[in-house]
C-alpha cells in the first residue's frame, strides 16, 4: 500500500479469485468453468480478418450483441445491458442502486463472496442474512426488507435454488428497492426470473457467458431489466469505461447466442454428471447439498474440508475450499466431464481409504 | 433514469465517445485509431486453439503480459499494472489517489474529457487549470499545486507536449501527491517520463495499446510506477473485476510487445503523414497546433469548426469536433495513411473552394 491511497480504501479487503496454479496440469474443478469448448460458430467468428480489425475501437453500444440477446430472451434491446463480465455489472449495480438514500443492501451471509467486497468498496451498509440450518435462502427473510436485495439463484457455493414464485414475493414486497437476481448458474437446472422483468420495474436479472456459454475467458456478462434500470447502468458504464468489451468478445457472444442449442445440450450433460457425482459421493458417505448449479457442495465426516482439498490438489485435482467458519467442512466441486468426475470419485475413494488405514 | 438511481449519480454527465456511425463507410479520422493492422505475431497468437480455451478464465495476474511489458520498458513486473484499457486505469487512479484527504485533483481545463467525468463520478474536487493562450500546458501552474495531478502528455486534443524536464519539476514539487502522466500518445514524438518512475515514488505513467500498438479494439492499457502505487491499483482491480482482461487480449498484447519494431516504424510513418497534413492545411490557411500526437488540431478562419466537421462527414470523412466554447473553432483530425491524408486535404480544399464561390 502506498502512502497516497485514499483513506477509505486502506482497510478494504479485495476478493480472492480461485487459484490458477501453473506448476502442473490439473483437473480444474475450482472455478466453475465449462469443460466444453465454445461452439463452432464462435471459433469461426474470430477469424484473421476480425483480428486485424482490432486496430479499431469496439462498438461501445454493443448493438449487435444486445440485439441477439434480446431476441434470444424475448425482450427489447433497451432491456439489455452488456458488460465486461457479470462482476462488472454487479459492481455497477452496487454503485447505482445501493446508495445511502436507499438504506443499503441485503444479501445472504453465505453467497458469492464479491457481494461483501462491493458493499465495502462503495461503503454500502450491508445486512448479511444467515441461511437456514440446511443452507437454504429463506425467501421470507427478504420480504419487506427495505433495502436493495442481491441474491444469487442458484446460490453459491451451495447450489440451492429459490423458485420463481419465491423470488416474485421478494420483488413484490420491496417495490421501492431494486432486487438483483444473479443467475450465473441458472441454466443448470433452476428457474429463471427473467419473465418477471416484464412485470416489475425493480427487478434486474444478471447473467453471464462464463458458465453455461463456455466463455469465461471472454469476459461477458449481461443484465435484463426495465429500460430505466438499463439506462442507469449505461450511465455508470459511460462514466467509467465505455469501451469495456473488446471486439472479439462481442463477436464471440453474438455467435454463441446463435447456437444456444449446443450450450443447452452441454448444460444437460452437466446435470447428468452432477447426478452421477452426487450419488457417488453420497455412497462414499458425503453430505451433498441438492445443487441446481454446475458445482456441488459436499462434506464428509471422515475428512476435513481443507484436508480433502489439499489431498486432491496433491493428486492433481483442484477444487475450491473456503475457510469461512460456517462452510469450512465443505468443498465446492465444479461438475466437469463424466471422465473428470469419475477420476474425482476414484481419487476421493483412494484418499478416504488411505486415511482409514492410517 | 430510474427512481432507484443513487442520488449522487443523478446529475452525473457521462463521457461521450467519438461517434461510430454505421450508415456508410467513412474514412475514420475521429477516434485516433491506428490505420495499420496489428503485427503478424498478434494475428498468429489468436489461433483456433486459443479461441477454444475461452472456456477458461483468463489469468487475473496477467503474468505473461506484465513480464513482457516490464522487459520492454526496463522495469520489474511489480512496477507494471495492466487493465481493461487506459480509461480503466484512469478510473482506478481517481478512486485510489484523489481522495478528499489528498484535497482533490488538478488537470488542464482543456484535456481528455474523461478526467472531468472521473472527478464528478468519484466526487473529487477538481481544479481545472486553463491552458496558455497558445494552448500550451504551463508546467509552472502545477508546481506545489498540493493536489493529485493528471496531465496527458502530449495533451489532447491539442497534441502539444511538455518536456520531461518540465514534468520532473511538477513531480518534484508535489512529493505528497501522485502525478499521473497519461502517455496515450507519447510514441508519436514526445518524450516519455517513464525513466523518472525509478526516481519518484509519486509518479505514475499510464500507457495504452490503443494508439501506437494498433489494438484499440482489444482494450488494453498499462501503468508503470512504484510498486506501492501498482499494489494500490491491483487492490482496486481485485475489488471490482479481477478478471477484467480477456484471454485473447492478453495474448495480443504479449505478442505486440515482441514486435515493437513494427509498431515504432508505424509511428514514424504517422509522424511523416502528420508533417504532410500540417503543411498542406497551413497552405490552405489553417492554424495547426504543433502536434506530437497521432492527430492534429486545426482551425480555419474561412470556415467554422462545426461546419467543417459536418461538410467532411457529408463527404465520407469523420473528424472530431468538440462544442466546448474555447475550442469550438477547431477540429481534431486523426493522422491516418498518406492516402487518407491526401483525400482529407483535397476534400478540405474542395469544401473551402465551394464556400468561397457561394
Amino acid at each position: 500500500m502506498s502512502r497516497f491511497l485514499a483513506e477509505k480504501y486502506q482497510s478494504l479487503v479485495a476478493y480472492t479469485p480461485g487459484e490458477q496454479p501453473t506448476d502442473m496440469k490439473y483437473i480444474k474443478l475450482n472455478t466453475n468453468e465449462s469443460p466444453f469448448p465454445p461452439s463452432e460458430g464462435v471459433i469461426r467468428a474470430i477469424s484473421k480478418e476480425r483480428v486485424e480489425e482490432l486496430r479499431l475501437y469496439s462498438d461501445p453500444t454493443c448493438g449487435v450483441l444486445r440485439e441477439k440477446i434480446a431476441k434470444q430472451f424475448g425482450v427489447e434491446k433497451a432491456n439489455v445491458f452488456v458488460s465486461n463480465g457479470s462482476d462488472d455489472i454487479l459492481n455497477f449495480s452496487f454503485m447505482a442502486f445501493c446508495d445511502g438514500s436507499h438504506t443499503g443492501v441485503a444479501f445472504p451471509e453465505i453467497s458469492y463472496g464479491f457481494y461483501s467486497v462491493y458493499a465495502d468498496l462503495h461503503r454500502v451498509d450491508a445486512k448479511k442474512i444467515p441461511l437456514t440450518k440446511d443452507f437454504r435462502v429463506d425467501y421470507t427473510d427478504y420480504l419487506n426488507v427495505g433495502r436493495t436485495v442481491v441474491i444469487a439463484n442458484p446460490n453459491a457455493p451451495t447450489g440451492i435454488a429459490l423458485s420463481v414464485r419465491e423470488i416474485e414475493e421478494i420483488v413484490k414486497s420491496n417495490p421501492d428497492h431494486v432486487v438483483l437476481i444473479d443467475e450465473a448458474y441458472v441454466d443448470f437446472g433452476a428457474e429463471s426470473a427473467l419473465r418477471l422483468t416484464e412485470k416489475y420495474e425493480n427487478l434486474l436479472v444478471v447473467r453471464t457467458f462464463s458458465k453455461s456459454y463456455s466463455l469465461a475467458g471472454a469476459r461477458l456478462g449481461f443484465a435484463i431489466g426495465h429500460t430505466s434500470l438499463i439506462a442507469d447502468l449505461e450511465k455508470i458504464k459511460y462514466s467509467t469505461n465505455p469501451y469495456n468489451i473488446n471486439r472479439l468478445s462481442l463477436l464471440a457472444g453474438a455467435a454463441a447466442m446463435d447456437e444456444s442449442d449446443y450450450y443447452m445440450e452441454n448444460c444437460k450433460k452437466i446435470q447428468e454428471n452432477r447426478a452421477y457425482t452426487t450419488d457417488a459421493l453420497r455412497k462414499l458417505g458425503f453430505s451433498v447439498l441438492p445443487s441446481s448449479a454446475n458445482f456441488i457442495f459436499a462434506k464428509s465426516d471422515a475428512i476435513g474440508g481443507e484436508e480433502l482439498y489439499l489431498e486432491l490438489k496433491k493428486r492433481g485435482i483442484l477444487v475450491r475450499h473456503f475457510s469461512t467458519e460456517l462452510i469450512r467442512d465443505y468443498n465446492r466441486i465444479t461438475v466437469g466431464t463424466i471422465k473428470e468426475m469419475q477420476t474425482l470419485v476414484e481419487t476421493v475413494r483412494t484418499i478416504l481409504a488411505e486415511k482409514t488405514s492410517d
